[in-house]
């Protein structure tokens, strides 16, 4: 019997475990102390009523022996992956088959299960630094080699490709944890360099609605020469808040072929082999959360969750600190004062006004000495956490 | 870039579309005959309220931001899980602890995901001929050999461990297709093989329900020595109705060592890297569905399936003709009359009182000559089909 040794390979991350053990000991010695937390990574703002309104009516519509369903199709309703295809034409531009387009359960799962494509071993992964961690560990669990990109002050945490040759890329924008978003020209580098290499590219798409710069594309195929080199992964975790609900879609163009094989043929086989299709009743709140009514109600809590980074960066500029993100993203990326090191301005913001973030080098070696503030608590929370920040900034 | 080619192996299984252009074709060229379909191999009775409401009221409180979630456990609620701990307590009076205990998807995710854990290349893998086809596919997509242990009438398709040494086995029982479901003693004889070839089994659990014979297993854990050698698979599909909503759950004792890893943690590693949490309203649904309640309602809806085996077990008695399954399975696999090969009786059927099954070579070369019939279609129906049946047979 042998057994996939690569496991050992994976880091033991303590980024969240710590912090909740930090915070845990902080409360037990201070019982009276308030505690804020700015260090969350996901939505807060209830579902829909439309979305929800949609998803009782098809669990109502199991309950009848009429209208009852058995196994649905395994690359999502026809109906649901026009949804996805109206979505890109009107918000986007973008004319995708909707052949191309997969409905899943969030873009964890189908950024994991996209590697059962790829020779396990052998390939070469871009990877930037700092980094969401899914992608090097599902790297490290595959076999194949490493290169860091690292995101610093000197590119504006928006890094240029490698000189090197490499044949897979993951890139995120607007970024997770930085914030930071490719403007056409830069994402445009990065296709090119794809193309050049015979490379693919895995497209994060998850904030894509945060989007508020017209100079930053959405989606990767907004790219010309992406659809021969990009996959693109869609969430609707935070925008219409459904990270509890888990609904996604994948998007293979038709023209992506490698190494004698097709993509999108592939990527249809491994789905239909592996996976038994979205939950329907997801499935009909991912059609309304796309409706006109479920995207201005998507729209009503993005602006909800910027109007608290434009706080957080406003008192930011305010103190002279440096900071990325924020603008298209709920996430603000910041530089530690005085040259602190991330887990000591943790703690100094544990310990002096009580307010919890997350340490920049928890995800990955080049975000020492910064720290990431969500924008994801409440407005009423994040401003008295901006008042007790001010008495020590 | 390479790419992986394992996916060139796959079969063309053209088993449901076949019957499906065949079915469609003679609806075409004969449009007033009303064609009975006894090939699903999927549940048609209504979800209980029970479970409707428990959803209805998890999507509820989605709505308000008193009681909105976010990303929940990788690996389930802990209240999913005692569910499921106290469904084998209770029942089969197996005992877990609930960190052996995922939920998930369902057993066709997990039973994909779970390879992960092994070697892609250089482990030898029994699967059963016929069996349903995933086993087969996933193995080839991770570049694994194959042993087939055939299942036919000198076996009573419960085949015996081969004499050679493997490292990984899939088993069902009560079995798709054939309904066959192996007693204690021929249970513990596959426990045994793998305990001394240090062999994993796979165990595909998902009509464990649907057992009515006490001599039968409906956990492999009921048998000594099995936590030393085996993962199993639950599901809700068959039992509660979910395959459109999607549930299971996943047992991988904490004793599960193999190669100096512990395959339990193993297993949470990998859901927890690549795996986002089952969905929360599913997981209410769960709860609701292992209820006693839930349970007596999804009793009530195996006993009618039960019943329209009956009616087709009794009709082949009468005809003499072999058939196994029914007793403990929800599917009829039955000899074709006359010799006659799988597909050839699927035209005959169809040609002559338009009833459709599902021919056994389709499910593996083992199948040939061989017939599905399910009992998962309406009484009423099933009664018309064997009415139009005692015609001809």
């Amino acid at each position: 019997m042998k057994i996939n040794q690569n496991y050992n390979k994976l880091p033991h991350n303590y980024l969240f475990t710590e912090i909740a053990l930090r915070t845990e000991k902080y409360i037990k010695t201070h019982p009276t102390q308030k505690v804020i937390k700015l260090g969350i990574g996901d939505v807060t703002q209830p579902l829909s009523p439309v979305i929800a309104n949609a998803m009782k009516q098809a669990v109502e519509e199991l309950t009848k022996k009429e209208t009852f369903r058995g196994y649905g199709p395994e690359l999502g309703h026809v109906w649901a992956r026009q949804s996805v295809a109206d979505y890109y034409k009107n918000e986007m531009n973008v004319v995708l088959d909707i052949d191309e387009i997969t409905i899943g359960d969030g873009i964890g799962e189908d950024l994991a299960n996209i590697t059962d494509l790829f020779n396990h071993g052998g390939n070469t992964v871009v990877i930037q630094d700092p980094v969401y961690p899914l992608y090097q560990s599902t790297t490290l669990m595959d076999s194949n080699d490493i290169i860091y990109v690292p995101c610093n002050e000197a590119n504006g945490f928006l890094p240029t490709p490698p000189d090197s040759h490499s044949d897979i890329i993951y890139l995120c924008s607007p970024n997770n944890p930085t914030g930071a978003a490719f403007n056409f020209s830069q994402l445009k580098a990065w296709v090119d360099y794809a193309l050049e290499n015979n490379a693919i590219i895995l497209f994060d798409a998850a904030y894509e609605r945060f989007t508020s710069n017209n100079d930053c594309p959405r989606s990767i195929f907004q790219i010309e020469g992406a659809r021969n080199c990009a996959i693109e992964f869609g969430s609707l975790s935070k925008t219409a808040g459904f990270s509890c609900i888990r609904s996604g879609y994948t998007i293979v163009p038709n023209d992506l072929n490698r190494d004698g094989m097709n993509l999108l043929r592939m990527w249809q086989q491994r789905q239909t082999t592996k996976y038994n299709g979205a939950n329907y009743i997801t499935q009909r709140g991912l059609e309304a959360a796309l409706t006109p009514q479920g995207l201005k109600d998507a729209d009503r809590n993005i602006a909800y969750y910027h109007h608290n980074a434009g706080l957080i960066t406003s008192m930011l500029k305010e103190k002279g600190l440096f900071f990325t993100g924020g603008e298209s993203s709920p996430y603000v990326w910041l530089k530690c004062p005085n040259g602190m090191k991330s887990w000591d301005f943790f703690q100094y913001l544990l310990d002096t006004v009580q307010v919890i973030g997350t340490p920049g080098v928890g995800f990955g070696p080049s975000g020492e000495g910064y720290f990431r503030l969500s924008a994801f608590n409440s407005t009423e929370q994040t401003i008295e956490a901006l008042e007790r920040l001010d008495t020590i900034l």
